[in-house]
């Protein structure tokens, strides 16, 4: 079964944290191109990922892959196992396909019992050099994927794949004690609180930010406070953030992954 | 009325300050490909503007955009003030369509009473985070864009869109005082000097150029002065460009936007 | 005749050192898309070579263009010359296309005797900006390769075009001195020491590497040493690599480009 609708060409999706200096990239997409189904689209999500940062690689697939429809194959590769004993994986969750190391980069956007499959190095008939995995494994599964070859095809059934545990907040009667997960380009520090999280948890209340500084309670949109002042608010994927507006937080109030954070109920 | 020739797929160009490190450029191509037409291209065209910088948008779009066919669909985000009350705005231009903030962006590219239209939030239909309207508000305006949909049917028609005034230069008998106003990744020098502007004054003299440090004449290319000289010729552009040859001439002569630069007839 | 089978799309690929902060490239893509054929595609390869570096070019595009398939038409322009006497090729290799300056970025991609041809620049009929051969002939000559205009109507054929040629590594009977000739992205060191040429020499002994620092033995994957340590193993590519496993082998053990690597047989 092919995994795109017939009227669209297959898709596939490039992310890495490999940068283009090198080329690396270019060489994954010589693949696809040459060993891809006709017509097969190859679009760069990103190779700037933080370097060998398998969380920021599953925030980063919990964000972008959602936007997607049915029938993308995503490959995202920050494997800085690569060449080690860990499995090279497929996998198919809500209708897409994920193809990388397996080491927690596809823990957040896959649902509870999607199929997992290894990829049988030894079964893709190529010489696989043992430090990229990239051009020799993940680009040529991705290009079978696309092309329709069934996962199981390509390698036994991985009952236990690795998932992400991204750190627990921690729920009191008075306050929440979040923290840092990641800080984006502009210095944006998105915490692991959530906006469900918190309703569930306030009840109806209001919800007041404090911390070392107080960003006072949580509002809407950047604009709200004066530039160059601290918010709170919930971003584009409702986890709690902390910005200052046309500036960054990361910066200038020196937070970064792992800072703590606390709300209270609004006073 | 469809954006494009019948026998050409239709193409979206991104160009974002977001960089690619986060996910947010990967969650606009994941909805224009979820909601725009079967055959969908996008084509990255940047995301490593200068964060924030309106004006060095709106030169990027001048530049940039005369390059391509009736037809494309340009969405352009540089969105200091997203989530305020900045209008989202459609227009249409020489045959192209763009897609963006009102904050000026387009300012350089669109022709004078270029049709422009405010991007009904609430007709999107859908949940809109104030701090991603790329992902929710002006990748899914583009999408119908590149499906044919016409821009009065996105919103109401905007008579007063913002617009973009470059810094005026000073046109005097003897002399001609511009400024800097873009650095590229060269360190080149981009001034407010047009080819045009300056043939007009000088009237058939050859121009010298001269500033805190001797240019001599204008040249046609940089193989004209030997590495490591500075070096005035116009550019691709036809602006009057400030360059050292193999060199920056942003850090070797200390220039950055808003440095003045003279001119005078060649003596 | 067409470039490529005639159920592909045509494709061509870029690769430059132009970043993407300014209006460069996507000025090459408007031009691509308004000149090239019906169907064009064009992908990025990396916009961020190492800048006006044609040696690292060079290598650049000795990885990367073999693995794409015949019929692709491929831009590179790393061009600290443009403007200057140098010239605009277009070559075939392999059954594949080549666009860019003759400076040598293609002398360790080309075969020998490959057909070159010199691009008449008056005959693209066009007007040219010294400065940027990219837009204004790069991109022009590509769009009609890519259309399957024979190499020969572009120009005359050029006999002599500019090769690269590495720096040579000395064999001795007891040791070979190599150097690094290009460090990656993570710090790791190529050298010009290639898996066959050491393979030649050792007959059939192991190889031992050596140097300022002990490197041990050649290995195979980065796993084989501890985090933090150096290791010694042939890349994707087959060069001697001097890399420090989740470490920058270039900052920690101090290696840039030219830094002699010295190899012997295991003792």
């Amino acid at each position: 079964m092919p995994p795109s609708a017939p009227s669209r060409r297959p898709l596939v999706t490039l992310a890495t944290d490999f940068g283009t200096r090198d080329g690396y990239v270019a060489q994954m997409k010589g693949v696809l191109r040459s060993e891809g189904p006709e017509g097969i689209e190859v679009w760069d999500l990103s190779h700037d990922l933080a370097r060998q940062d398998v969380m920021a690689a599953a925030l980063f697939a919990e964000s972008a892959y959602r936007t997607f429809p049915e029938g993308t194959v995503h490959v995202l590769v920050v494997d800085p196992g690569v060449g080690s004993e860990r499995r090279a994986i497929v996998a198919r969750s809500r209708g897409q396909f994920f193809v990388g190391p397996d080491n927690g980069v596809f823990g957040l956007c896959l649902e509870p019992r999607a199929p997992v499959h290894e990829i049988d190095l030894a079964a893709l008939g190529r010489p696989i050099a043992p430090t990229f995995h990239g051009r020799d494994v993940f680009a040529p599964a991705a290009a079978r994927v696309a092309s329709g070859t069934a996962l199981r095809a390509l390698g036994k059934a991985v009952p236990d794949p690795v998932g992400m545990t991204l750190p627990l907040a921690s729920f009191e009667r008075a306050r929440v004690t979040g923290e840092v997960i990641h800080v984006d380009r502009f210095g944006n520090c998105l915490t692991n609180l959530t906006k469900d999280a918190l309703a569930g948890w306030a009840r109806g209340s209001a919800l007041g930010v404090i911390g070392d500084r107080p960003y006072g309670r949580v509002r809407e949109h950047y604009a709200q406070v004066d530039p160059g002042e601290p918010i709170a608010l919930f971003d584009s994927g409702d986890r709690l953030e902390i910005a200052i507006r046309e500036g960054s937080a990361a910066a200038e109030l020196r937070l970064s992954r792992g800072a703590r954070i606390t709300v209270q109920r609004q006073l």
